[in-house]
């Protein structure tokens, strides 16, 4: 059981916004979102959101090779080079927002040795086709969740008051789909969405891919780890791990779209209560990503359509999480304006 | 007729946006975003757009005396002095992106001579009750458009990549959905909100306001000029003098909320193709508001339910308009990135 954000700080911030020199209620979703803030940081008023740092977890899917995306499962290494060069959609966003942005592989099957040694220092295996059996092993599935993990310690003690999960790897909504659809009881057709932008054809192999998957697992996806290892991934399982720590560490989590939703969906389930540390950046094209943030109770703060992936859509919010805070810091109180008649 | 923004800037970045190393249509609402802003500056990419000024136009208007809004009509004056002290929540957004911020006296009904004189030194009229007699005469409301078109040549004057235009005036909802309704042909319970917050009788007597009005205007609502004397007051009748300029001078304009999109909407009937230079920063709680960006054409970046006004809808959008020129400008093209099988 993760301990929640405290319930003291959120009071205080509503008690504050209920004082500021505006129309009660006039910031809107702003003001649930300055009250998460306090919460997180057990602080009224909050702290300017300033030490944001992303992470991007890389992996390839063994579905990749099943014509499940549009894309070929070589655009995984070939993006993770993007990011390295700082040539990414994402780089560009975290470049806007003063973001230290970091990119991972966990899983990504092709030799990185050209890059940065630390890029690849975990030494995971690239995820089989869950269709046909496990992603992972259970030892697989620990060991990328202990990676995670690591990963998360890393960051916090670099300093974060904040932190983003981002995902790149061809194929990878097909695990997450699968891994939502099994947590709440969905078919395969609730959940399976167009990802980077399939056709009819490749919609309909797909949705038959996780169905099948999800009747591979049958009852075994009862259990949190076993549907991790048998419908997910080795970047997924990491990414499990890395927001099991966040909130365990008392760290907030801005969430990005289907990936960093299935993985917290997990991580829920695992040790309830992480929920409470994460915020949705935005809401994707993903069906799954939709449904989820309704069963969890997240509504997001953009929604433009976006279906990139890297983290994106929770980058694009980031300067809306720091709005909340500074309008709840610096805006003039009611008992601060000059005598009203 | 305004001239339009460039077609030929706008053809090339969305022949960039598909030569982009993402999917097909992945940034989704920010690529038709940063083809306009490609338009509007004439080139592809855009510049980024670093200079950015906004302007508040306060005023007060004789309906507050009439019970429509939950506050007092002297919360005008006391904002106006918010803001010139920079304690507001639109400074607060301003100084989060680096936003000029100015408030102007256009009408209010207090004496600000405690503030800088550039404040006031429009020496405009207060408007007159709507559902009564005319807001303003011909001559004022003439006076009060050409105020707006300087203050809008003053701030292109400074240098300005793109202009904001807030509003602050207790009753201001209630001649802004009053211009709507008449605009559109539309009854006054289509058009009539809340405003600041007000309970369901005030609700009820604002919305007869305003059918009062649009009845007491009858056939003269046809002609736009009569339109805004009749029905609007000088803050609104500056802010449509100050689109004018900004459109036919070329600089784009990102719109707030119900104040501004009724401006918008008579300045594209004064002079067709202002519409063009716009952009919609955020969706608010009004009615009006949202019917009148549907008829216009324009999808609003950011759906926050706020209702502040002071165009803190639109500076909250403005780090997402930065980000679609920066990925415009900044992302790697897939030619860029290492072959792929």
């Amino acid at each position: 059981m993760i301990t929640p954000p405290s319930a003291p700080a959120r009071a205080a911030a509503y008690e504050r916004l209920e004082a500021l020199a505006k129309p009660l209620g006039a910031l809107g979703r702003l003001e649930d979102l300055a009250a998460w803030a306090a919460a997180v940081q057990g602080v009224c008023p909050p702290r300017p959101v300033d030490r944001i740092r992303a992470v991007i977890l890389a992996g390839d899917h063994g579905v990749s090779r099943e014509g499940v995306s549009a894309y070929p499962r070589e655009v995984t290494a070939a993006m993770v080079r993007a990011f390295a060069a700082g040539r990414a959609g994402a780089n560009c966003l975290a470049r806007q927002h003063g973001v230290s942005l970091r990119v991972l592989d966990l899983g990504v099957d092709e030799d990185l040795a050209d890059l940065p040694a630390e890029i690849s220092k975990y030494n995971i295996t690239c995820a089989r086709p869950i269709h046909r059996e496990d992603a992972l092993t259970a030892a697989e599935c620990a060991q990328a969740l202990r990676a995670g993990r690591a990963i998360a310690e890393t960051e916090i003690a670099a300093g974060a008051d904040l932190l983003i999960l981002g995902d790149m790897g061809i194929g990878n909504t097909t695990p997450a789909a699968a891994l939502i659809a099994a947590t709440f009881g969905l078919a395969a057709d609730k959940v399976v969405g167009r990802g980077t932008g399939i056709d009819d054809e490749r919609l309909t192999h797909k949705t038959w891919v996780v169905a099948t998957a999800l009747a591979r697992m049958g009852d075994r996806a009862a259990d949190p780890m076993a549907r991790l290892a048998g419908l997910g991934s080795a970047d997924l399982a990491a990414g499990v791990g890395f927001l099991l720590t966040a909130a365990g560490r008392g760290v907030p989590v801005l969430l990005d779209g289907i990936v960093s939703v299935a993985e917290v969906v997990i991580a829920e389930d695992l040790d309830p209560g992480v929920i409470g540390w994460c915020a949705a950046g935005h809401r994707s094209t993903e069906m799954a990503q939709q449904l989820a943030l309704d069963k969890l109770g997240l509504i997001p703060l953009m929604d433009l359509g976006l279906r990139l992936g890297e983290g994106t859509g929770a980058l694009a919010a980031v300067p809306v999480l720091r709005s909340a805070v500074l309008l709840l810091r610096e805006m003039a109180l009611l008992s601060d304006l000059a005598p009203v008649a």
